[in-house]
Order: C-alpha cells, then structure tokens, then sequence
C-alpha cells in the first residue's frame, strides 16, 4: 500500500510512519515543519520507500499533486495547541477545518476514497457521562481546538455519505512516549531540569487524566483499520484507567530522584477549554480485540526515559 | 434593543425583522441578496428603525463595521441549498462555517456577547432515536449542509466558553407559510402550477417530514430568548408531528382541486444525504410553555395560500 500521511514529522505521524514503511509500505510524508521536527524523520528517510514533501497543507496545488497515487490518507496535520486557542482563534479554523477539506478535496481528485483521521476526545467537551463512549449525548463544545476537530470530523462523514469515502476517526486521549514533546509530563520534566527544587502546576493537579502510550495507539489504529469496515469507524483510544496530574508528578519526581516544592495555579481547570477530567469507554476498539500493552504509569516512565535521552528534544521546545 | 440580522431577506430572517421591528426594536440587515429578495423588505424599509446594508458576509470589515452599536446577534444567513451540497462542498464550508466565524470575530471586536443562530435538525444525521432530542447520541453526518451547520455550532460555543459568549443555537425542522421559497410544497404547487395534470416526486413519498409554521417559529425563538438563560441554549424546533410527503401532496391538490398523475423517483432518500425522517423531540421548548398554534397541514395549507396570493414569488425562483 502507499499511504498519504500528513503532519509526518510531528509525534504521533512520524511513529505512524516509521511502523508503516517497517511493515514494507510506501509512504509520501507531507509537512510543513512549523511543530514537526526533521528529526523525527531520520529513520524514515533512510527507507527508498520514503517520499518527504516539505509543504504547507494550505497549498492546495502542491496537496494534490503530492497525493497521485496514494491508496489512503493518514490525516494526522493539525493545529495542536490547544492551549492557545483563544489567542487566536483563526489558527483552529484554519489548520484544523480548511485543510480537512483541502486534504479531502485532493483525494477526491485522485479517486482516493480511503481516510484516517486524528481527532481528539476534546470534542466530548463536559462530557455528562463517563468514561464517554463513542455514542455519548450530542456534547457542547468548550474549545476552539475541540470546535474544529468535530468540523473536520463531520466533513469528512459527510464525505463518506456524499462521495462514497470509507472513514477511520480516532478520538484519542492524549498520547505520551517516544517523540512526545508537549504537554504536561514534557513541561514538568522540562521544569526540573532547570529548578529541581520547584514546580509550577496549572490548576490544583487534582485534574484526572487518561493517557495512552504511542506504541499502543498505533497499534489500535492499525487494529481497527483491519477489523473494521463500516463506512464511518469511530473509535475512542485510550486506557481504562486515569491517572490525576499529581499521580504523574510524583512518578517523574521518583525517577528523576528529586523532591520539588509543589506551588498549584489554582482552581480546576489548568485553563480555559481545559477539560478537568477527559476519560473515553474504549469498549468499541476493546471489543475488536485490540488492548494498550502500557499501563499510564509505564507510558509516563517511557516517556521520561525517551527524553532523558533525547535532550535535543527539549532544547527545541519552547 | 438593537439587532443585527444576517440573511435579512431570507425567508425566516425577514419574518423575524418584521417582528422586531412591530415591537419596536431596532434592526440592522444584513443581506448580499444572492437568495434573499428585497420585496421580502417592503414593510421593514418602511420603518425608520431600519437599516439595511447590502453586502456580502465575506466582506469582514464591512461586517465588522455595521455591526457596531448593535446589542445581539441573529446569524441566520446561510447556504440553505441542501439538496446539492456535493456539486460544489466549498459552498457550504464558506457560506456556513467561514462566516459564522467572521460574525463571531466581528461581535467579538464590538464586545457584543448574545448570539442567535439557526441550525438545522439535519445534524442529527441518520437519528438513531427518535423523535429527537437535543441530547440525542452523538451523530454522524450524513451532509455537507449538516456538517457545516454542525461546525458553526460548535465554533459558536466554543466562543461560549472561551470569550464568554451567550447563544441560542435552534435546530430547525423544516420551516414553511408566508416567504416560504424552496422545498417541496413549493416544488409541487409550482409544478402543479405549469402542468395540473402530473407531478413528479422524488424518492418514494413516504418520506416523514415535520414542519413548522413560519409565525410559530418565530414565537418560539422569542420565547427562548425570554425563558432560558445558561451560556449555550439548545433548542428543537417544530412541531409534536410528522406527516408524508404524500399527505402534503394530498392538501396541495385539494387546495387547487386537481387530480395529477403522481410520477414517483423511487427510493427512501429523495437525494443523497436526504433524510428519510428528521422528527424532532421538541419537549425542552415545550417545558418552557412554548406551542405552535397551527398543525403541519394548516402550516401547508397557509403556504399553498401564500403562493396562490404572490405569484411573483414563483416567478423569482427556478
């Protein structure tokens, strides 16, 4: 198979990428490199079955003529700092939404009916039933980043229905291990290393969070992508379990052998949009057969370990 | 107050600006008039509240600019062509969903918090319960039109939560009775019209379709506006019944007493991404004390009237 993969250099394509071009694959890598890291590709472009397009996804010429010959899209490329998303709500829209439909509008040139979507357990925003399966009540959206993720989801089932497309949308929980360099495990260790007598938390660190390790997330999609042919296949990823920000805290602080004053933000929420608690029933994949190999605490282990001896990682990193 | 009306010369929209304005309220219109007719503005250009400014969504600073001094909101201008969402999806994305956010964008310079939009039940999909409930499981698109209603719904109340927005998002069945241009009665009454003696129909006629009268449907935005007050209302609109397409067919040929010769399409789905049956639970409305006045066939019969008594209505539309 030769698959499209776009935003291939960022954390969860670039590992998507290195497994598929392992399996024999082809794969054309496209990114822009504005939060991917070349890096990341070093394995990648080591394979003759390797093609990378340096590229924005907003040159839709370039998006088309990049995809001839592709048998499926990994549409992996977004706008992922959710933190943000109120400094400049454009972004969103435009790098989540727009290139959604760009991405979708050049397969449909080239006949491509096949595609694979990253979007985010965000888009349940408070959720009012947990763990949230797939078929929660019709949520309200509390962030940009969540808003335009189920704009791009809902493009492309209507794509499915419209243009006779086959779907795979995968609502994660937030992602750690190898090439994981955003969020709060990153930022807590990344404060330690300068300070390690002190640490700064958003909230109160009583927000629970479910994780899954990267392994293990591509690992599901592939799962799901072979046992499961509807036209639209809508999976949670995540664990069974969550951890809370101070579970995390005390586990980087036991490997990094350091015990830090602890001074919290306040309040539930780390900021706003954030959810204080994003748990998904991953029944629906659980039951296809698929199950994470990596406990959360062993995720979080994994990826301590993979930036400890990466330092590189963190001095690109802001 | 003073309101800022997109789409004014819409069919709703212009309903509602006639309203506003008999209760003494200030309207500012907005409207490019690529759907929207100007006789649809005969009685609101009569009043000194009024002003109307002809131009197009996509214009931002014009939007930016006549919003000012405004106190709300009705965002009901949209690519309301349903039926061929999948000859040109970028309509639907820039009518429906860029837009939205240029309005947004524009409240948010003004510092005007209160929005009113209107949605469409078709974001409910292929409904698996039914009738429906604003809180119905999750759904997946089966339109662009959908899809795109369900993107601005989401970026509405994302700025909800992120710029402390209010809005009342009404998920509309479809709507019928005076300015009423397009759908099937219109269809038919006009098809009747030229040729009393057959009538094609697409799909099979079995089609279950709710309607609501245009004055009940304004009734009852008003009335949520009066009776709900969290950060984002979500209401249904229509009425507590359904009826065939071939029972409209029956009132219209009464109306006009002929007996054509009924040619049926064939199939469920009048088109692709048709919803066989959009019936909507309208009971949170209707805890607040709103009902509609007139049933589904009254609602048909006021329409065929309306037509029958503005002839140059037909004459506008192809």
């Amino acid at each position: 198979m030769k698959y499209f993969i776009t935003g291939c250099a960022g954390f969860i394509a670039s590992n998507l990428t290195d497994r598929l071009l392992q399996e024999g694959h082809q794969v054309v890598g496209y990114d822009n490199f504005s939060t991917g890291l070349q890096e990341f590709l070093e394995n990648a472009k080591k394979s003759p079955n390797f093609t990378l397009i340096n590229g924005d996804l907003h040159d839709r010429d370039l998006v088309t003529q990049s995809m001839q010959g592709c048998d499926m899209v990994f549409h992996f490329a977004a706008n992922a700092d959710v933190r943000f998303g109120t400094d400049h709500p454009n972004k969103d829209l435009e790098q989540n939404v727009l290139v959604t439909f760009y991405v979708l509008e050049a397969m449909r040139a080239h006949n491509i009916k096949q595609i694979a979507f990253a979007s985010t357990g965000s888009i349940y925003g408070e959720a009012t039933v947990i763990p949230t399966p797939e078929n929660a009540p019709f949520p309200v959206q509390t962030s940009l980043y969540g808003a335009s993720k189920l704009a791009a989801e809902g493009l492309i089932q209507a794509y499915c229905e419209g243009f006779n497309f086959k779907a795979y949308i995968f609502r994660f929980v937030s992602i750690l291990g190898e090439r994981y360099t955003h969020g709060h495990v990153f930022d807590f260790y990344k404060q330690l290393l300068v300070d390690p007598s002190k640490l700064f938390i958003l909230g109160n660190g009583k927000q629970r969070k479910s994780y899954l390790y990267i392994q293990d997330c591509i690992d599901a999609i592939q799962w799901a992508l072979k046992h499961s042919d509807d036209k639209v296949n809508i999976f949670n990823l995540g664990t069974d379990e969550y951890c809370q920000v101070n579970d995390s805290i005390g586990w980087i602080c036991d490997y990094l052998q350091v015990k830090p004053e602890l001074n919290y933000g306040g309040g539930e929420s780390g900021w706003i949009g954030d959810n204080p608690f994003i748990f998904l029933d991953c029944s629906k994949i659980r039951k296809l057969g698929w199950k994470p190999k990596l406990s959360i605490r062993d995720g979080v282990m994994q990826t301590i370990k993979y930036l400890h001896e990466n330092p590189w990682v963190l001095e690109n990193r802001t």
